[in-house]
């Protein structure tokens, strides 16, 4: 699918600035934003005013935007990273694509630059897979196919909910491997996009994504920071929570999860042996959310997108509140996070 | 791993002959195959004699042999490609590898000869990461790691058990779809390994393939067979039930699967649009298969691969005996499997 054939006015692509000056990054993906919307969602944390090229159609969004719109005392849902849900909030399109603001194109093996955003759309319209594995990659892919012995009741698949994009140079490394290898850098481009099977879990990443809003909108939800989560992604669990309450839900309702392409290449931002000398929380709070994804079964009557971030939180409240406050606060936002979506998506 | 790496003792190649002339197939292994010890298992309804060329360390067993072995009433189970399962029952070494004798070594993308049974064995030596998807691929390997979010406590991984290969210029397409497609080739490279989450189920192709045989031998069993199955992969069931078989009891005892790297260069054999003048058995067939073996719980009292077989064949008589004769042919031929591995593993 080429950038020529999607319906630029299904798509909003949003940012969450972390960084004042845009100049660098949205020149260098001009060539593929260029005729899209762009909705900028100002890091509420920084003080410095936003630098944003011209040639763009773009809505900019700061903090008293996002105060307006979900009151001050919600305002801090929107920090650091977890700017850019407020794009999704406000968003009226059927596809999202997001990308963090330190990540440019990448190349592909021959040279030419990656089209994130046409990848992403055909990625998300086209089914999924996940009932049965195809060793084949995308069946729906130029060229590709259905291995012998998929069962051809399932060929036609499931909707698509969302897309992860995966990086060049900077992997998504958390921050005890990153300081750790802090001279690693990925140079493996894989030429494959695939659906993650039914039931698997995986951390999805912030950082290159995109979804069908009007499918599954709500469930990408900012829930889930530690106390003190930091403005380098290494340090993030509010997207690696995200995904696995969207892969869930996903699961849930018959949707599928794709991974693989598009790339982006992402350069460095932080400190990672500043990072690594703090205690890293996300590590002991992951190891608690994997047996509850694992054992959680939503109930049959959580028949929307909205019912089942409710009946999550719920069961996180429950099975995890004792554990650690982070979970209780986790589960709170989510619930409040439906109560923004619905009061802002009805109104408009 | 390179070649010079590997313990060569602890491998066998397993091939099928199909065809009576191996030399152009052999020839074309010989870098790659050199220094290992073959077990070539002629198909016992093959006429010719076999033409072999000098320069390999090899046993071969013909339809003697074989009945010689497992008696005359049992050889008809090694008929057409599952003559090469009678390479697996006599093997004594630790891994297996198996490729079709219509394929040669591919050609990577820098245009460098893939040696498929180091990566094979390189597959098989790494843990498998079965319990969370990790969407930087194979975490072991050069240069990859586990993404950002991944758990801890999962990065050791499990056991491998088998390594699933792909296949360039003639991917591995049923009959239909072969026959609708004459002229597809499969040009796609695609430069990963990884393991297939637990629980998804999966068409595991017999034509390039390892497995650690220490630890699922008796899981690579052939049973369901379709009548009229051909010489022709496109038209065989056999390794199709095999891989759902064993991918299911992998899961159950807690080892993993992988699929991707090494690709085999694929050539054409057989009509496929012979093949879709008949009635393809094997799709109504795999449609019964998928909700079986979703709904398949081994108890938890089967605790080894014996056991999980011979459970198995249990449940397929019981719950699909009735749809197809097909289903308790594969039954009765997996208890009879069980009983052939342990009398010739016992008294080896």
């Amino acid at each position: 699918m080429s950038s020529s054939e999607i319906n630029k006015n299904e798509v909003d692509i949003v940012i969450g600035a972390l960084n004042a000056d845009l100049t660098q990054f949205l020149n260098s993906w001009k060539p593929f934003f260029s005729g899209f919307h762009l909705i900028i969602v100002k890091d509420p944390e920084l003080k410095d005013d936003l630098n944003i090229p011209e040639g763009f159609d773009v809505d900019v969004y700061s903090k008293p935007d996002i105060e307006k719109v979900v009151g001050a005392a919600n305002a801090t849902m929107f920090s650091g990273y977890s700017c850019r849900y407020f794009g999704y909030l406000v968003s009226k399109k059927k596809y999202i694509v997001s990308i963090d603001d330190d990540c440019v194109p990448a190349k592909d093996p021959k040279g030419v630059l990656v089209d994130a955003v046409s990848q992403h759309v055909t990625n998300l319209e086209n089914p999924a897979t996940p009932l049965f594995f195809n060793t084949l990659y995308d069946p729906y892919c130029e060229g590709a196919d259905f291995v012998r012995g998929y069962p051809f009741s399932l060929r036609s698949g499931v909707p698509c909910a969302a897309s992860c994009g995966l990086w060049l140079n900077l992997a998504d490394l958390d921050a005890p491997t990153q300081a750790l290898k802090t001279e690693q850098r990925n140079t493996s481009y894989v030429d494959a996009v695939m659906t993650v099977p039914l039931k698997a879990m995986l951390p999805i990443s912030g950082i290159n994504i995109a979804f069908n809003r009007e499918l599954v909108g709500p469930a990408l939800v900012p829930a889930l920071r530690i106390a003190g989560e930091g403005k380098v992604r290494w340090e993030t669990l509010e997207d690696v929570w995200c995904g696995m309450c969207l892969k869930h839900i996903s699961d849930h309702l018959g949707y599928g999860v794709k991974t693989g392409l598009p790339y982006v290449w992402r350069n460095e931002r932080g400190d990672a042996v500043e990072s690594l000398r703090k205690k890293w929380e996300g590590m002991k709070l992951m190891e608690k959310s994997v047996p509850f994804f694992e054992a959680l079964k939503l109930p049959e009557s959580a028949v929307s997108v909205e019912d089942c971030v409710v009946e999550l939180a719920k069961a996180v409240k429950e099975q995890l509140g004792s554990d650690d406050p982070a979970f209780t606060q986790a589960a709170d936002a989510m619930v409040k996070w439906v109560q923004l979506w619905n009061s802002v998506n009805s109104s408009g």
